[in-house]
């Protein structure tokens, strides 16, 4: 392929798939726009990395394909200053956890009809472009989010470089996908946060925690930062899901204090069930999906 | 060693540390007493173990350390079975995941002194003998729950036997031990469960679900017979580390809703650093601690 890929402020995701995107030669060259010194410096001494600059407007003017990486709410501001630089036909995706209000927000602006949103839920409790790995989307779900003004040449352009990648495609609307994640990737996060709280709360409990307690609670590791952005573009879903935990919690809480032991073993065998319908591609990897 | 080890009613835990105690060689013999003819064909057939038989009392006859393996809830009576038939000096223990109800139980009747209850807390959402690893203790936290009367010497032997195959050991009473695990154990289960059936319970969101919903529902997907037993025995504690969970969720719901950046951050920020005291053994093994 003759075309360039461009990743605007990468972090763990944007190293990733630059990593991932030289592995696969999907691209000629791989440009990388960085305000950190150090960032650049350390992303042109990768293989995978052509040219790192500080000057938007040339990374933007050069790439065919677009990747923006920082934290959701710095998104829509990124597209905003580099929308006046695109090439006509240039594709613009993301990363980032939410989508409704940036998806919104962008397709709302200037080349809105470039951008189409991407979340590609792979991850980990570590943070930076050393925690990076090639085969960091291998088997993960990536979403893609159009609108429906959206072109079906982008989109497929978008689709297929997250499959390129080994990720799972899966298309919904923004507004779809932010009420899907606030129930499978949010809610756990606060559920993780919460019970590390409650659990490891009490002085001199480490020592009896084993690999249950450390599975459940691993993600509430994940940078809090991150999370207050997520929580702040996607509040009322969440609030919404954790009213259904706290009613399922109080249905658990109401059958086990009855003695019924058979309506137990039926709910612990209903959620049991739930869970394996989870494939296990990518279990154990100790990765999280913020 | 010259002595004689005496497995009874091995599954997962049972088969690992016959073979964890074959490895080290801390035993001259390794029995074994098992109901089902296939599971004493499959310890006769593996290396670690040297004998199994149906006959109950004279296993208990050759055995100098005895190790009691069923579900919670047939530990006392597997005890009253044997008690009879015990050496001179003998030492039980078992791998039960309640304490307080089998120790005191077991105390009041013949023999009870023989007995000190543990809890190695090792597993896997697996179950069965299949599942089996030399390995299975390593790092793990393994409690001890000698009551006031026991005898230091006995108490010293199964201190030691978990250390030997790389356990790290707790000694409490049985009392604290239930109220210690129903929050860093038995909470992080029903937690699991009732999260799993939240974010799952809606239909066609598996292809959703990244690495994060897997880690914190793993457990969910043990199995109910033996949480049934486990939640009948521990079921006050359990409960009140239900309350003090929902009283939890119930604050981050009313941080969440209030619009206070800074207050979600704090919390965050606390609950990630109580995660991170927990060290790193042992994770991501897919374990879990039933």
């Amino acid at each position: 392929m003759d075309k360039t890929l461009g990743i605007f402020a990468p972090g763990l995701l944007g190293a990733s798939l630059g990593m991932a995107a030289h592995a696969h030669g999907l691209f000629a060259r791989v440009l990388v726009w960085a305000r950190r010194e150090q960032a650049r410096s350390e992303c042109e001494a990768a293989p995978w990395c052509d040219a790192a600059s500080t000057d938007l407007a040339e990374i933007a003017r050069q790439s065919d394909f677009i990747v923006l990486c920082p934290p959701v709410d710095a998104i829509p501001a990124l597209f905003s200053r580099l929308a006046d630089h695109l090439r006509e036909g240039a594709v613009v995706t993301d990363v980032g956890s939410t989508k409704e209000q940036i998806c919104n927000t962008i397709a709302a602006g200037p080349r809105g009809e470039a951008f189409i949103g991407s979340h590609p839920m792979a991850g980990s409790e570590k943070s930076g472009m050393a925690a990076a790995r090639a085969d960091l989307f291998a088997g993960a779900p990536c979403v893609v989010t159009p609108l429906p003004a959206h072109d079906p040449q982008r989109l497929r352009a978008v689709q297929d470089f997250w499959r390129a990648l080994g990720g799972m495609v899966q298309t919904v609307s923004p507004a779809e996908h932010d009420e899907i994640v606030a129930a499978v990737s949010h809610l756990p996060h606060i559920a993780a946060a919460a019970l590390a709280r409650v659990a490891l709360g009490t002085h001199g409990r480490q020592p009896f925690c084993g690999s249950g307690l450390r599975d459940t609670t691993r993600i509430a590791a994940g940078d809090p930062a991150l999370w207050v952005e997520i929580i702040r573009q996607n509040r009322p879903h969440i609030l919404r899901q954790m009213q259904l935990l706290q009613a399922e919690l109080a249905d658990w809480q109401n059958l086990l204090a009855s003695d019924d032991a058979e309506a137990w073993r039926e709910r612990l065998t209903a959620a049991r069930t739930l869970r394996q319908t989870l494939s296990s591609v990518a279990s154990g990897r100790s990765q999280t999906t913020p």
